[in-house]
């Protein structure tokens, strides 16, 4: 791809300021007009530190209007916040609908410095490259614009201006090292970019030897593209999944039956609480994450089970998130932007009240995400999954299940308790009526998402006390699991 | 106040079952009453760390539903984000309308341990306690309810608790010393609390000594306290300021007759732009903090003079914050809420374009905030601008001036240029009506906030390429003079 760059002549000044000018009503009309869509543009000028990134961003910022344009910049990934995993810096900084992002030192130019330096092996490479295929697809499939720019400098261009300051102050004896290894560099970068060119996120290769012509042909290269996907019609839905076969529901396969007595119950109750603490105290100080996805009926008793969890803990080291309707500024973003913000960093444990697994659940279910959205979330939940847990992080799902009978009965008596009635709603009833498409769609989350890094606990939850220690044991075991693993 | 706290005999563990039973339905009652309201509540358990904060926390949890509370904990200061000034870190995790905040080794806690580490001298704790008294005040008045619980053990307690462990693996040096300098620490306890208790931010001493009925005590304390706060009428405006006299508007003395030619602009455009770029470049290394806030009337080219700003800088180094309507979990929060959240680190800028003195200006004239409220708000952004200035922080505040005419030349212009059209919209004649309101509104806003350590510069704007060199200027100077007085 490096081969085929542009590589005209040099502008004229003349040239370059009657281009630029109008380049520049293009680009605030395009940005106009963009700020009106439900969806961001993500730009990505990539290349290296020689090539020019800063300088045509901020040309880039001179012709568009600065302030609705964010420029995301990061460090090198030790310096930066290496407690979480590598795509969370990039995800929580994602712009919102109608906005631009700028991201400078991203992941596909980081991912290169960080192979040149030896900091990643070939295996680790070829795993990442596969990362941010998924990434930039999951993005592009959402309906966001992704523009990516790499600039490359040529050989001679690179060696005239180590030449030219040489014996002066601003030589730098990295360039010469830079230069040194040029054609090893250039190999890899030409391997990582073939391996993440892709028709919706396909790289733009500009010559970054002359700077006018570079920011001519960049500023050009991005109108063109938001045009383009300003007229674009959405994409087409993707094929459906085929139809469940009723009679072989995976909830079926839970036994309802199981039960505790009270006085079992409260010593194990304890002696569990106990165990947890201590299994959480290890895992904080040897910096192991951990992220409980909570999902179940209404009254499933997800509340109950989450309370003596918590309260087990040390306040400051788990952090409940309590997932309902999006918030207008999360609406604005990538469904799983909400859930990515909440990641803990090494050594603390996120606890979700309800998850992204509401995408596949209520959202299909009310009709809140269309089918091939809905359908295309399976594996971008088992991406987001792949990702925390290669981090290490221990990663548990609960469902906890009840039937239908169950949950009426627990209606009911919300309802007679004082302190409880406010959480029954007509709504609640209404939902019953969809007993069976809830079903339907459960049983397809647990057998499409049930994987080896992220296998789901499926907790019989007709006996509370059941299923409450069922949870505590869950979260001993699977954290003992990875602490003796390390 | 530690006197007078409640030493009346340990409970039964009978008599703690039936207390926490019916206290549980109630804190869960009003817990769903507060859900409704549109404050929050901010709950403090301060004390030190032998005094049982952590197990009334977790009791708390259980009686309470943990979802819609968030524990805020804090590590010491030095291992803290501790490049920003003391109160962003409390600002940021406040809770919005409708949710509970607990705050464990909060603002005040960590002012006494700092001091009694010898971190902080008299005349830092002393300025420390103005900033509290201010910070509970402003969320106060803004309708928050807060409740402050210390909790003390007794000398006796602490001597047994000791005496208990000295000779088990339980045993903690820092326990020891702890009773060492325990009337030092009480005294220093005796005078912050003193210091600190106000009619709406009351402390409450608790006696930690007993496990049970501290955590009866806390938890009837934090009941009656919002039941109190749910009834109680919306408090009472403040005086109104006194009108101001039109014939001395202090924009009047703004000399709009400045101008600068085409080809000198040019030439110092290219000098101070780089001559900025110096200065921040050493700013960021030196962890000078730079925030720039653009105030102005509709086409006073805010928008052009900071695109001349951040041109110049390097993409990673600044962040530009556009100041509109609050999204709804904004407005769900205090209104200078947002604007701490973006408060840069050491070393960086931050652009706001607007600013927190929208709150009295488009918020006084439009009606959004009520006539108590942006009186209000002259002082608390004094006391937010003095908490920025002391940390360091450069702060500099624009009014970039013009007069009704020039902006009515600039919206005609506009409504010609192709790329420029979508910034004039109906609403925009329709505030040219409201001039004079705004006018006062200025006035009163420049008078009241013009202060030693956050000065107004007031900018003649009716000439752009003067305005952008003197914005250039102010930044260059104020900064310039930061990094002298290191």
């Amino acid at each position: 791809m490096l081969k085929t760059m542009n590589l005209s002549q040099p502008m004229s000044k003349a040239d370059y300021k009657a281009a630029a000018a109008k380049l520049r009503v293009e680009l605030l009309q395009l940005q106009f007009q963009l700020s009106r869509r439900d969806k961001p543009v993500i730009i990505v000028i990539a290349g290296d530190d020689r090539s020019g990134r800063h300088e045509t961003i901020n040309t880039l910022l001179e012709w568009l209007d600065p302030r609705f344009i964010r420029v995301n910049a990061y460090g090198p990934v030790e310096t930066q916040d290496d407690a979480k995993p590598f795509f969370w810096r990039y995800w929580k900084d994602l712009p919102e609908a109608g906005n631009v992002g700028v991201y400078l030192r991203e992941w596909t130019s980081t991912s290169v410095v960080q192979f040149l330096n030896d900091e990643i092996d070939d295996a680790h490479l070829a795993r990442r490259l596969s990362t941010i295929r998924h990434f930039e697809k999951t993005l592009s499939d959402d309906g966001a614009l992704l523009i990516k720019v790499w600039l490359h400098l040529s050989k001679s261009a690179h060696q005239e201006r180590v030449q030219k300051v040489r014996n002066t102050p601003f030589y730098d004896p990295k360039d010469e090292l830079a230069l040194k290894n040029f054609d090893k560099a250039t190999q890899t970068i030409e391997t990582v970019l073939e391996e993440t060119d892709a028709p919706h996120a396909p790289w733009h290769v500009v010559n970054g030897d002359d700077e006018m012509q570079r920011a001519i042909v960049v500023g050009e290269s991005i109108a063109k593209q938001i045009r383009y996907w300003l007229d674009r019609e959405k994409p087409a839905a993707a094929a459906a999944l085929p139809p469940t076969d009723s009679h072989t529901n995976v909830l079926d396969q839970i036994d309802l039956s199981l039960g505790i007595k009270k006085e079992v119950y409260e010593t194990e109750l304890d002696a569990k609480r106990q165990q947890l603490r201590e299994v959480m105290t290890q895992a904080h100080e040897k910096g192991v994450a951990v992220v409980c996805a909570f999902e179940g009926a209404d009254a499933a008793g997800k509340g109950g089970a989450i309370r003596r969890v918590v309260t087990a803990l040390d306040a400051g080291l788990y952090r409940i998130v309590p997932v309902a309707k999006p918030t207008d500024v999360e609406y604005a973003h990538h469904y799983l932007w909400r859930f990515w913000k909440h990641i803990p960093a090494n050594g603390l444990m996120t606890i979700f009240d309800r998850s992204w697994y509401g995408r596949v659940l209520v959202e299909r279910v009310e009709g809140f995400a269309a089918t091939h959205e809905w359908q295309r979330a399976y594996q971008e939940i088992k991406d987001f999954e792949r990702q925390l847990t290669d981090h290490g992080v221990v990663l548990i799902k609960f469902w906890l299940h009840i039937d239908q009978d169950e949950q009426l009965k627990r209606f009911k008596s919300r309802e007679q308790t004082a302190h409880k009635k406010h959480k029954i709603t007509d709504e609640d009833y209404r939902n019953r009526e969809k007993w069976p498409e809830y079903r339907e769609a459960i049983h397809d989350m647990i057998t499409q998402t049930d994987t080896s890094y992220a296998p789901w606990a499926l907790i019989p939850a007709q006996d509370k006390k059941y299923a409450r220690l069922e949870v505590l044991n869950t979260i001993i075991t699977k954290t003992q699991a990875a602490l003796d693993a390390l």
